[in-house]
């Protein structure tokens, strides 16, 4: 553990991940905020901006033209897609990692990457030695990585979901993994639209993402790649009235060999040491709110007719699913306690 | 068509689907509220206890013992499950027809029915008489009928969405139908309950039903009377933090006859002439709001990998899910204009 | 009452007064809607952008270029500020009557106006000649009025919650008359907007405007008018977390004269005969959600210490306090029923 | 400072303001939770009932009857009003500190007690002796104190945001002090009741408490106390849809006196050492989000017409509301941080 504190920097401090990266490394003993940026508001005081921070972060939105950024240990990219991967390449000159809260580093498959995000991978050699962020699939490649894709909040919940039974070869791949998914609306950002007023989404819900979700190739790779296996995946994301929160459930048909296993200590012993990962007792089945702030991932198993599993799984979109994975990425690369900064306890009600 | 007005009674008004009723039957062109029974409640104008009302109902909720509801010419019973199987019979000798919006004449299995809702059936020759009230599956018999179960909020939302598919056999049933729903919290009823409180409820969600949910075996036993065949229904709710509004999102695998049906204009068709139920362009996902307040029913279908379809359908819970159908059902029992009463536009936002 | 149908055009359909006015418009027994003008989406049918209108209109979004207004009988403006204006002088060379929902007519004070709203008044004739449109204080000049300044949503609120009073010289003007507002994010419009966005506004409230609001000198001028007298107003207005719905509480001083007025049949008595304004019975107190989707405004008076009144006042901010008082404008001045399309019951639960 | 931890009993867990206090002293550094008791619940492990505590509470709530709250140093009652008079004689004899979140020693007048708590108080004296809790008022009494009368949410508001005024004489008491306060709907709490439904809060506001809200006699009191001087004071609380937070609107008429003092200054420099009572700047007006989950206040001042002041006052209900003060008060007590559990940054968005 180190004995000074990480020096930390935010490009893009005006979104809700900045923010919820800011709430968090506010209270986290071993950080220094050294600069968040904000090419539009520049000069103003990021607590004027956000007042829920008043008294805890007294930092200046810098402009980026003007940060040296190379000065921090690690750099959060809490920008728009294709932010990161343009500077990434000159901070690991500088012997800053990286943590990257889009999409940039997502994909390995840099087709894949053009044809969803309609851009060209500027960094491919980047992109190959950079670690998918789940700690609890990938903590050893974490510890030394340099740039961290930071996981989208569905594939997190999807991924974390079903991780026991793919590592087990559960799962009769005959028939397609369906994730029918729900998020809060800060999923969708901060940002000017109609679609995402008050007065539009509230009191009302519908299912999204009919031309395909960008989540969906993500999950798809990481899922073929957990199995080492084809599999089908069906993935239909829906908007909820809700500020935060995402539940994600989960229809998979199970194998045979699943006949003799005992699911419910299977998933509870796979994730025994996990401190944010925590699995339900049998017949109890998980809130959003109750991971309302917080980075903890609920998780129950539900047994369903003709050798079917359903698995609901909760987080926080913008802690767990975002900034708090994010935070905990960190934590795991420089070697800090797993929990700091995150010991948050979900606000209820 | 009647000269005169259909005298209606309502028994129950104090819950949702009684305040319902009366908004809808309120406007009613061809009704006469005769009667609203409470026994808590006996004596007081109903829009005393509903502002909402005000100057548009103007009968006072009468105690039941001292209600002469044969008099009427249709009684609905928004009344807890048990009620209505109990003074039906008492009914129908008076020439009074029932529609009961409660659940005791939507199983005809009545060892199900015993199972589930844990009471004896009363009057099972009555039972057998009844009709399940969707109009659009069986509106000949409901012009008929003296007895109708009006269906649960749930199954008309799964069996409307499947039944184009249905009739023509295009689902393969060795995989299970999935319905994944979504319902407002003014399903759960109005009645003092922690659960549904606005601080638990708002600005959270959940899966719910572990153990099963009564709609389970209603639905699981219409879709086995339409598919002709014994097949696996699988049925996971939500509770949304929406007032009013659901969304039930269909999974269900293709047969192989249906590869060179055009299952867009097979829905269009089907429901060319239903004035409530609306199959979207290809294309457009559906809202609730877009239902909010009315007695329409909108359908969207969205082709998956693999054969998989799913099938995206909104109502209004308490309107076609509920009150709305009921009005439509007497509609039809009474060869009123099937619009009567619910030519309400939805309210948006 | 004319025996022909009022041919009606919206300038600027697409926000919410512009939905709102096509929702009530849809179902009136005496209008045919010609035309509903979009800069950005001409050849949009209107029911794409609101498919909860899919049935009720057919229109298509023409180009206000292209759109000959002058064979309306009236036009209504759901526009900007400075929309009506310009285009007003020409409609009624035309014969065509105008109903402006936003403030182009509201203040006859024309610096005022400018101060308020950064332009130049363009019309400053046909200004003087607009009818400030509240039926239940204009009735008669409304009927021969060619132009009507549709009103904001809070001064009617604060109006006809202090009209008796004013009129009768009830309230002492020694200390200043306090409105504290609330409006739900509706009130906002239909505009892409940081501040309005779900994830903003929800589980949130605030007072805004502290600069001061342009209701302000608005209602501040009616009420001089009404009392004959300077008077002060303070005027606060806050943001709910909800989508409909506007509830005024009005704090006065009672004038010594007031001591022996029943005031409760006062308010009773003048409003006897209005249809959509009902006074509710003594210790009874109004929720927003009464009046939601309908024209009713209600209202309750409660006495205060030491000769203080307390009104409060409840409406749809987008009924009541927009289209919904705008069709009922168009209703008086065309001698039609003064409910006709305003024959909606609220929406409750 | 102790040296070793605060034992902490809590008297009524299941509540929202005791399920707070869970929260909050979790991550106590400095505290040892040794019961919490509930009648009902008693063997149920808390974090199944509150599934946000589980890995923080590993209580189990205990039966009152069998539970000896005599060891703790301190017990919270977060309880019905009428408990915590019964047993704090007791616990003083132990030399247990009591801090009551209810009204038992709210009121020093027992007449006024009786009249509005409807029940005779059971120890006088001991009234006599308790500390009303607000640190930034009475903190040195507060230090020395054995019972806390935790004060009421809307108090709490009305009384720190008149507090400059009230001390420097700067209200000019010819006029009513006037609170129209707006209070989310966990303030109601956590008991089952329709009235707080989530259908039938939601999207829906009010105003309530018409025959009297127990808050004003307690506010009452306190700002005859602090202004050593009869006033009038009229209170009018409304109910907002949002779980937690608390706005309130005061408008005072100012003193001639206060003509030339700079307000702002005033109330900035009387809360300049308090690390939970915030001042806005000029021209900034608080949100209730941004004190969501923490101990902040915010404030801020906006000049009026005619000498007129308003002051806009926000917390979170259930915190420096109820349970962050009553932490704070503890604190004091006890000479620990007065940050100390307490240092949580409010949850925006």
């Amino acid at each position: 553990m180190l004995n000074k504190k990480v020096k930390v920097g935010i490009v893009g401090g005006t979104g809700y991940t900045g923010v919820e990266l800011l709430r968090l490394l506010a209270n986290h003993p071993n950080v220094e905020i050294v600069a968040v940026t904000s090419r539009g508001d520049a000069g103003l005081p990021v607590a004027d901006m956000f007042p829920s921070l008043r008294g805890y972060i007294n930092v200046v939105f810098s402009d980026p033209e003007n940060t040296d950024l190379a000065e921090c240990d690690v750099v959060f990219f809490a920008t728009p897609h294709g932010v990161a991967m343009n500077q990434t390449p000159t901070l690991l000159l500088a012997d800053t990692k990286v943590i990257d809260l889009a999409a940039d580093f997502r994909l390995q498959d840099v087709v894949a990457f053009k044809k969803w995000y309609e851009m060209t991978h500027s960094c491919p050699d980047v992109l190959k030695e950079a670690v998918y962020g789940i700690p609890e699939l990938n903590r050893d490649k974490i510890k030394s990585a340099n740039v961290i894709a930071n996981p989208g909040c569905y594939p997190t919940t999807v991924l974390l979901g079903l991780v026991p039974l793919l590592e087990q070869k559960l799962i009769d791949f005959s028939s397609p993994i369906i994730a029918d998914a729900k998020s809060g609306v800060s999923g969708a950002g901060r940002k000017a639209s109609v679609a995402t007023l008050f007065a539009e989404a509230s009191d009302n819900m519908k299912a999204y993402g009919l031309s395909g979700h960008r989540h969906h190739p993500e999950i798809d790779a990481q899922l073929k790649q957990l199995a080492g296996n084809e599999l089908q995946f069906i993935f239909v994301p829906h908007l909820i009235p809700m500020i935060r929160g995402m539940l994600s459930t989960l229809y998979i048909k199970l194998a045979d060999s699943a006949k003799n296993v005992d699911l419910q200590s299977l998933y509870e012993e796979r994730y025994a040491t996990e401190c944010f990962v925590d699995v339900l007792p049998q017949g109890v089945l998980p809130e959003t709110r109750s991971v309302r702030g917080s980075n903890h991932l609920r998780i129950a198993l539900q047994q369903q007719v003709n050798g079917y599993l359903t698995i609901v799984v909760v987080q926080d979109n913008l802690v767990k699913g975002a900034a708090g994975q994010a935070v905990q990425n960190m934590n795991v690369m420089f070697e800090l306690d797993e929990k700091a900064g995150l010991d948050v306890v979900p606000l209820m009600p």
